[in-house]
């Protein structure tokens, strides 16, 4: 175990975090407003700590997936509890395991809040939050390889143990302009947003974290009814937005090398976007009556499905008052997700297509016991490595879903409300149903269910296993050695 | 394709359905109802039609495992509609497709029932109906296989698609003797039930059908209120005896042949047992202040948990007004389910502990991914086949499971009535949660709710893979070859 690369990793996020974190200030001089001193003190200390931690690079550099995963699990953790301390001190959350349930939320693009009112939070609070989610979307390890040369072999365990989907490919032979080029596709996305929010009409500030959130596919807003009280076509343009970022940015990087072609016949992106297209017809016919016209309701339903198969989480209306049909079809898009390689969260479109066709060969199995017909996913064959991996995620989903519901109906929480509060976290969306719906929030959870949900949105960000791996006796033992 | 020796196989399980018919029109003479007539004739008529289509044996007895399959799938289809006639004739259950459910439900074990008053029923129906569990919970075809001697290979593909668990094994090396190795434990322990329920005071015809629907795992009871009206000493009696059929058959012979050692250490049968009781236990404490004494609660929470997790389906209180806590515990045993080798239904207990190995398994080639530690099953490593078909099953179960759940939705039903009467059929359980919960039934749901259902239940107890082979195009095309 290389246990001098990993604390070098986790100082060089400590100092990262640090200068995020005096983003906010910035935001707090422009506004006068005083909550910009402790995010000021935070990001210096945190700097300090993480160049205290980073003063000698270590000699050995090599990386495997074991460390990947235990440095970007630390990584997560160091980094959501550095976030939260300046809600602590600054008083707007006074409670430190609601201000770490908020920053968790926030990094890990779940938008799930336990602010009763989000309106009176100052500005600097209101921009770290949705910051959050815009580091959190693309994840802090890609960007930390993107900025700092890390030499040494093995950097891609990083990346893939941070990255969301089945398998983790680099867009060019350097791991370094791989996330270089993610992170530029995903900066002019973000910029083309935010500058249209605003000719759109939207002042600049919620443009800005609108823009951040959407982005990251989190979800936190600037107001306590999401996006409800903009004007029909800036809830367009968000949900539009959305959609996009809940593309595979290889398909992007595709479009950029002006592979027309290829990025069109991608099955994941086709059955992503053939998905959103039926589930908002058939919402937008089971809805049409509650609305004045049915255009009003192909704009919620479209707005609702886009925020929850990308599980942003924003909302512009109650959807749990609508009928059971349509609540359905939204706890099902919870669990189906965005697309692999994007900034979404969910099981991921990709994993489900492999259920889809791994069940028709194993039905043409039974008929041909003796053939090999491979599984393939755009024309390339999965090999058995990805296989399993599917499967094996399809496991330990189940389980740990399985196992946070219980904690939740044991301290008091409705079936409904523990159903939907898991899928909500574990998938990264945000809102539930029942006492966690769309109207409501996470504030009158107790303790023991905050926990299971953070450990939950982190589970479902880093997709479980960077994270089980730390609940393993077994690494602790050789981290001694 | 062995064409002809399919219609071999479904000629004699016609012949045999026959004859199974001739044992209610003996209880309709014992107790003078005219309803044994319609019986009779159905009876005469499946044996006739049999006896036509096994005229001529076929030369070529080669059975591969996609004969296996179709034949078995077909066998239950046709099984289904013959004994569904005689309810139809009968004229008890007016709707030629209720009196299909109320069969399906019947021989995959399932228990779900459309009838609003079964007290109104004939005994010769009552008869028939626990009947059908007896015969689906061990199966038709491994009953064939023991009293019909098969010559000819692959005849294990026959017993490999009907019988439940992931992999079926022979205890003997004669797929004959193993069969009537099963049926003869099946026999034993239905006739020790039986005697031990006449003796502690419960009427001989009431006790004959419970023998019947426990033994099968399937939940049909004589009375509206299931098994409620009983005394507190017959319900243990049946908890009993619930539990000991969803234990893994492959126990008992191992008792049988003295292997004690062996038997107990049955890993399966130990998580089967120890769910059991920490089901049992959380239960009675949070149900504790319903019941006048801890005494009476432990007596329903047992029941219900034995009832449910071995699929059977009885119920003695209204569970679905037990608190969320209690609900969310049993909704996830309807899931887990019995042994394998059992003749309960659901998931199986092995799968679910497979699950979590391979979570550990995973968990391990994250720290070490080059070493190559197998998954064990009570000491045995399992082979590649057994865990990609583990792995199928999950992926076939969820895709089933939530293409179920729509169209019951779009009928109108709530989530969790669509939601647990899904789960209740697949798992063949019985009763869910809300509209179709233990004091309700299935008899207001519509056309296609229903025929969902049916072809949930029929998948659930074939295990899904052979049922799905016969939507595939490429086997008809073979077929017709």
């Amino acid at each position: 175990m290389n246990r001098s690369m990993i604390i070098y990793v986790l100082g060089t996020v400590l100092k990262l975090t640090g200068i995020f974190l005096f983003i906010p200030v910035i935001c707090s001089l422009i506004y006068h407003e005083q909550e910009g001193l402790p995010f000021f003190v935070t990001g210096l200390c945190s700097v300090g700590l993480g160049t205290l931690a980073t003063l000698h690079k270590p000699e050995n550099t090599v990386f495997f997936l074991r460390e990947g995963c235990i440095a970007t699990a630390l990584s997560w953790i160091l980094l959501s509890i550095v976030g939260a301390v300046p809600f602590f001190l600054t008083g707007e959350i006074p409670s430190f395991l609601d201000a770490l349930f908020e920053t968790v939320s926030g990094f890990t693009t779940t938008g799930a809040s336990i602010l009763p009112d989000v309106e009176a939070m100052s500005k600097t609070a209101l921009l770290w939050r949705s910051f959050t989610h815009w580091i959190g979307g693309m994840g802090v390890l890609v960007f930390l390889l993107a900025i700092i040369p890390m030499t040494g072999g093995g950097t891609i365990n990083l990346m893939r143990a941070e990255s969301p989907g089945p398998s983790v490919g680099k867009l060019v032979p350097k791991i370094r302009y791989t996330a270089r080029i993610l992170y530029g596709i995903y900066m002019v996305l973000t910029v083309s947003m935010l500058i249209i929010l605003i000719i759109s009409g939207m002042p600049v500030f919620d443009s800005i974290c609108t823009s951040l959130g959407t982005a990251g596919t989190g979800g936190f807003g600037v107001k306590s009814d999401s996006v409800a009280s903009y004007s029909g076509i800036l809830q367009w343009i968000v949900t539009i937005f959305m959609i996009l970022f809940g593309i595979n940015f290889n398909g992007y990087y595709l479009l950029l090398q002006k592979e027309w072609k290829k990025a069109l016949s991608m099955e994941e992106i086709r059955a992503y976007l053939l998905i959103i297209v039926s589930a908002t017809a058939i919402i937008t016919v089971n809805v049409a009556d509650r609305f004045s016209s049915i255009g009003d309701a192909l704009t919620a339903a479209a707005f609702q499905v886009g925020s929850i198969i990308t599980t942003t989480g924003f909302s512009t209306v109650d959807f749990d008052k609508w009928p059971d049909l349509s609540r359905g079809i939204l706890v099902l898009l919870m669990f189906i997700g965005a697309c692999a390689g994007s900034t979404g969260g969910g099981i991921k479109v990709s994993r489900i297509l492999f259920l889809f066709k791994n069940t028709r060969h194993q039905i043409f199995a039974y008929l041909h016991p003796k053939s090999v017909r491979p599984i393939k996913m755009d024309g390339h064959t999965s090999d058995n490595e990805t296989i399993m991996g599917i499967q094996s995620f399809f496991a330990a989903y189940l389980l740990i879903f399985v196992c946070s519901i219980f904690p939740l109906l044991a301290c008091g929480s409705d079936l409904i409300t523990s159903f939907t509060a898991v899928a909500a976290t574990i998938n990264n969306i945000g809102p539930g149903l029942g006492a966690v719906g769309p109207m409501n929030n996470f504030a009158d959870l107790n303790c023991i269910s905050k926990i299971v949900l953070i450990f939950d949105m982190l589970a479902g960000r880093l997709e479980l296993f960077p994270l089980l791996v730390l609940f393993s006796p077994a690494i602790w033992n050789e981290f001694k050695k």
